[in-house]
């Protein structure tokens, strides 16, 4: 260790700060004076293990792609059963969004042109695609699985974005209430398009 | 006039100049003194009149927020037909975004605390809450209206986002038929709930 391992804390402890940071008061308003000043480093030591601050972002978001196992959790958790597999896929994105609320919130707040943004989740709208098109399939569900699940994800994601950027003004303190209406509502709604000959 | 007729048509012009630029090259990019070059006033007049550069974009959000005709817009469009006003909510919300994708580009990238944020959006929400509460009485829809009128808009919402977001990677070239088909979505899933006896 010695060296090295406190080396180690130092630059997690910099990516830490200035992750909180970022997506508080957004990229360009944190100075690395700043972030230096919350890691309890010198300014100095950031240059040194990132070069520039660009490259302090860059870190925070190859690690959160990195550490992301959302498709991994999907491809464990659902099973074939039509509304399960609708409750869960709903629930996983849910429990993405809210665990990686802050790196969102950082995404939110990059130049358009700086950021491929929200990767993970056109990966997994791409692998919940595949996935419903066998599970319409079997269950003779004549809609589209493309359109659901469009739609799926982005009244999760609407809702999510809505409560952070106003601050839970949208839904007040009742989302969990509105979350599992939303899936029985997703259930109920798609076992319209059953057909039943 | 004189003196304060003066005084505002240099704000007017400060605020119509600065948004311009914020939209053609980001928020970030844009300094005062370049706002000051287009205005043709001096940088030292925009700090005195509004302060800092995130007081110039606040009060442009302001005065888009007073001068949105959305809520007058619902009122004149729905008309208590169930079908009919599901569609015309839909579009209304996505049009509306879709004519101020600026303003809610610059919202997305304000200090969390600094703003409160997609106020429209709430008022929106309120305005249909009420009117659906009316129509699905009338139509006899055992179903929640806030609950309906939430997950609508979020998923408008989060599809306009979630398109903006990833530079239209997640829906591809195909939103307008992604809009039609959620409409028809929202409109077949309400009826569901409607008491036959």
């Amino acid at each position: 260790m010695g060296r090295t391992g406190g080396m180690m804390k130092t630059r997690d402890k910099i990516l830490d700060c200035a992750q909180r940071l970022f997506s508080e008061e957004g990229f360009d308003k944190v100075s690395t004076k700043r972030i230096a000043k919350e890691a309890e480093c010198n300014e100095v030591t950031i240059f040194r293990l990132f070069g520039t601050k660009n490259r302090v972002l860059e870190e925070i978001i190859n690690k959160f792609v990195e550490e992301s196992k959302i498709i991994r959790s999907l491809h464990e958790s659902l099973t074939g059963e039509l509304e399960q597999d609708i409750a869960k896929s709903i629930l996983l994105y849910q429990n993405f969004l809210h665990q990686h609320e802050i790196i969102f919130r950082l995404q939110l707040k990059l130049s358009d042109s700086e950021n491929q943004k929200f990767l993970r989740t056109i990966d997994f709208k791409n692998y919940l695609v595949d996935h419903f098109i066998g599970v319409f399939h079997e269950h003779k569900i004549h809609y589209s699985p493309e359109t659901f699940v469009n739609d799926m994800l982005s009244s999760v994601m609407g809702s999510f974005l809505l409560k952070i950027l106003t601050q839970g003004k949208f839904t007040g303190e009742r989302d969990g209430h509105f979350l599992s209406e939303k899936i029985k509502f997703y259930q109920n709604s798609i076992n319209q398009y059953k057909k039943t000959e």
